[in-house]
């Protein structure tokens, strides 16, 4: 069915011409003419793909996870069961973390998502809010498997929850340029030591 | 001199109500139009006190770095030298963590002027380094008060950045609505916790 395909390779095409207007001039920027001319088509042809301007900006919030959830499944699946918990943890703060363009890029556009959720535009926080919370309970369990002696999954949920809150700050300074990806980096190991506790491995 | 103080509250009552206007729709809402709007006032007497609205706008960015200032500097004072370095510590995050209403409009009001910044309008990130840094000096000097044995200053100013990285994490995290004024509360216990050791006091 090549039509079928050209569609989806149209869609594509617009959400990701949709993220690089976003990440050069911010969601205020995101016309149908703006994203036309990025993608290189007619205003005519993105309207013939997504009726109205919330239409394709959904697509684009869309495709942001799917790519961040399918490379994170990559990752989290080379690494295999036996992982150690601390590697385990920091590959899952690595691919949240904007260490190169692509992961930028996708930390750009989901800020700007969660500013305009705050003043009322566009995607509502709920559609956000899964995501996090699978990333909690996966972070969570990791801890429970180094920290097996603890009485309580409380502090595990607690500390998952700290892990993933000063990831994000991180994210934020890192786009704002306040972090470099090696002071990130050891920030981020400093995180893990103080849950952790040091990294005792040779 | 009453004409010069007039100037001043004119001025005060165009940057709050431009405040007010980003909190309820966004930095990319405000206008000469509505923030005059806003203020009820003409368009031409908000053009008399501000030529551009690249300068209504910095007058906006330092008049909440300015407030949060003054606050946090009273909140300072009210603690005394003699406070408990985990208290005093608490106390920078409390007053930075939107848990009410005031706080919460300056940290809506900043995170916009941080996201505009990522994409290259309006204020750039340097104007809004030195008070970040300021508060990482003083957060790890009480970290250096509580823990005076160990070796270096590295841990305390690794310390330092990991408290104030998650603090805006769970700030962002509180006006997107993902944690409560208690939740957040519990996970700045926590995070003390992990950085400070457990509360110990009766």
């Amino acid at each position: 069915m090549p039509r079928l395909v050209d569609h989806e390779v149209r869609r594509k095409q617009i959400t990701s011409a949709t993220r690089r207007v976003i990440t050069a001039s911010g969601l205020e920027a995101v016309t149908f003419q703006t994203v036309a001319a990025e993608a290189g088509f007619s205003v005519r042809l993105v309207q013939y793909y997504f009726g109205t301007k919330q239409e394709f900006l959904l697509a684009t919030h869309r495709s942001v996870m799917e790519d961040a959830g399918a490379r994170f499944a990559r990752r989290w699946s080379d690494l295999g069961e036996d992982a150690e918990p601390r590697e385990a943890v920091k590959a899952v703060l690595t691919e949240l973390l904007p260490l190169d363009d692509q992961r930028r890029e996708e930390a750009i556009v989901l800020g700007a998502f969660a500013a305009a959720a705050i003043t009322g535009q566009g995607i509502t926080t709920e559609e956000t809010l899964a995501a996090p919370r699978a990333l909690v309970t996966l972070v969570a369990h990791q801890l429970a498997r180094a920290e097996p002696s603890l009485p309580s999954r409380t502090n595990h949920e607690l500390d998952a929850e700290l892990i993933l809150v000063a990831a994000g700050g991180i994210t934020q300074g890192m786009i704002q340029g306040h972090y470099t990806a090696k002071s990130a980096t050891a920030l981020v190991d400093h995180l893990l030591d103080r849950v952790l506790g040091p990294d005792t491995r040779t």
